[in-house]
């Protein structure tokens, strides 16, 4: 039967994978004045930026500016994406950032060839190739990575035996060095997950790796988002990466107005409502959506943003209702 | 564990719940435009317009007309929607309408009270009124209801106890004139469902009448539509009420651009991919939400109907991949 988690973590990737996607005109202090609100919403971990080539991501250009300028809380870890060391150099030279390794295969060799123009073997020795980095460097390894776990545009579906060999592949790269992945992500790169493939892959994984703490990266490219959440949460899942105001977008999609990751205030909406605790403030974290809105200047996917919580109905009946 | 149906029925209610919230200024050619094109997806059922006040709701003010202008098909059954004896009589008299007698039973006193300005006990007599109508006209019972089965914006959340009681409620009602109900569906009137508390009040009443098919009709207010279908998939629940490309809206949430029913083809693309049949063309159904969307002139909540489905993707890979 159901197997929810009493709390879940959540990884706040709206301001990476929404201003990596946004066109380049929204100012360094508009991206800071939203880091800031989401600062202030209890939400304990947030990818803020990417120090990616500013050629091809011109609205990650400002990344150094960005995260010099925030306010930093104690409470809260401010982490980067990166893709290989030139990105890792940057990151490490902020001095403002929580360092933390992470490792990246795919499950797509299409996929990987058109994304990052390297073959399996190249992505692997590129892992190696940071690994050493992050150990010279003393940072430590934070998460696995699962590119593309549920189907790819170029492949098709994806058997979840290979998911399988992935995350063993994963860890056995870490152990190589006496490390371990405190988590390891299963992407759904390109929005082709349903609630069962999510139970099928999960369910996979956790048969063979059954001690390995596991996060999903869900693409809301076709709607599936939230449903495709539930369905981790009945499998146990308890960390999840989500974009406020469901900011990002899938390149892959087949229209460039397709939703971004799913959003992080229906993600916490649903939990508030099933006593799943997030740490998150519901009605804080609409705000920032609001904010997130009026800076993107366009509509954003989210939900309860638009249809409001259900605090204000409990508060007017005076009881938790 | 799941019990996944291997396959749903789906009542289509797109034209109604859409026209009915949208502007006046909709043309009757352009709803007879999308009805007959839904007409032409394999939907079975379609709940087209709504007899009721004219001055109430001005969308519906040309319900006849566009029932006399669609073009029938004899595999589809198209429906109306009416609250009393004068909207069944309007109904009835278009000669033209697949005519079910529907009973309606209201989980809030609250709402009823502020809905239909009835009592429970009135709502009950109305439905005796209604029921003889039925039989003297030789009008088969359709479906029972229960409004506000999840939660109540007057009211809090309702107790699934209460749901079953109206269930029953309904079920003696027909018995008492000799006639069961084919279906009786639950309404999340005003989006306060979760996955959770479909699969508690589902399950309540199926432990209570485990032979009496139920129905869900969930909008999608706070996002959760696809989730709660799901969710309801997994409890067995094989009938749905939706609306191409998310049409509707909800008059209940903080604000008006609130998102409706739950999306067909976000639902039929997930029963797709999960494997469970619905009969409904998905290529042709999101051509309809496009139309849908031209029609009323802004953006509709679907997901799918944007971020396009996967057949392109596997008709390039040459396999179901």
């Amino acid at each position: 039967m159901n197997d929810l988690p009493k709390r879940i973590s959540i990884n706040e990737e709206g301001p990476r994978e929404g201003f990596q996607i946004e066109s380049a005109s929204i100012s360094t202090a508009s991206k800071i004045e939203l880091i800031d609100a989401l600062s202030e919403t209890g939400l304990g971990h947030m990818q803020i930026v990417s120090f990616v080539n500013p050629k091809a991501v011109p609205g990650m250009a400002d990344a150094e500016e960005v995260v010099a300028g925030i306010k930093q809380r104690d409470d809260v870890q401010y982490t980067a994406l990166w893709l290989n060391e030139r990105g890792y150099d940057r990151a490490l030279k902020t001095g403002r950032l929580h360092m933390e390794g992470a490792l990246n295969l795919y499950a797509s060799e299409a996929f990987l060839q058109k994304n990052q123009n390297r073959t399996s073997e190249q992505q692997r020795a590129a892992q190696d190739t940071l690994i050493q980095r992050y150990l010279s460097d003393g940072v430590p390894l934070g998460r696995g990575f699962v590119s593309a776990a549920f189907g790819c545009n170029f492949e098709g579906c994806i058997d979840p035996q290979r998911v399988v060999e992935l995350v063993g592949e994963l860890i056995t790269i870490a152990e190589g060095y006496g490390l371990s992945l405190p988590v390891i992500g299963l992407g759904d790169t390109m929005g082709w997950a349903t609630p069962e493939a999510i139970r099928r892959v999960v369910g996979a994984v956790r048969n063979v790796y059954p001690e390995q703490r596991l996060s999903l990266h869900l693409h809301d490219t076709r709607g599936m988002g939230i449903a495709n959440a539930y369905a981790g949460l009945q499998m146990g899942v308890d960390a999840f990466d989500s974009c406020v105001a469901g900011l990002g977008g899938c390149p892959f999609a087949g229209n460039k107005g397709a939703a971004g990751n799913v959003c992080t205030d229906d993600l916490v909406f649903m939990c508030d409502e099933m006593g799943i605790e997030t740490g998150v403030n519901l009605d804080a974290l609409i705000r920032c959506a609001q904010l997130a809105e009026e800076i993107v200047g366009h509509a954003l996917p989210g939900s309860v943003m638009v249809g409001g919580g259900l605090s204000k109905f409990r508060d007017a009946l005076g009881k938790r209702g």
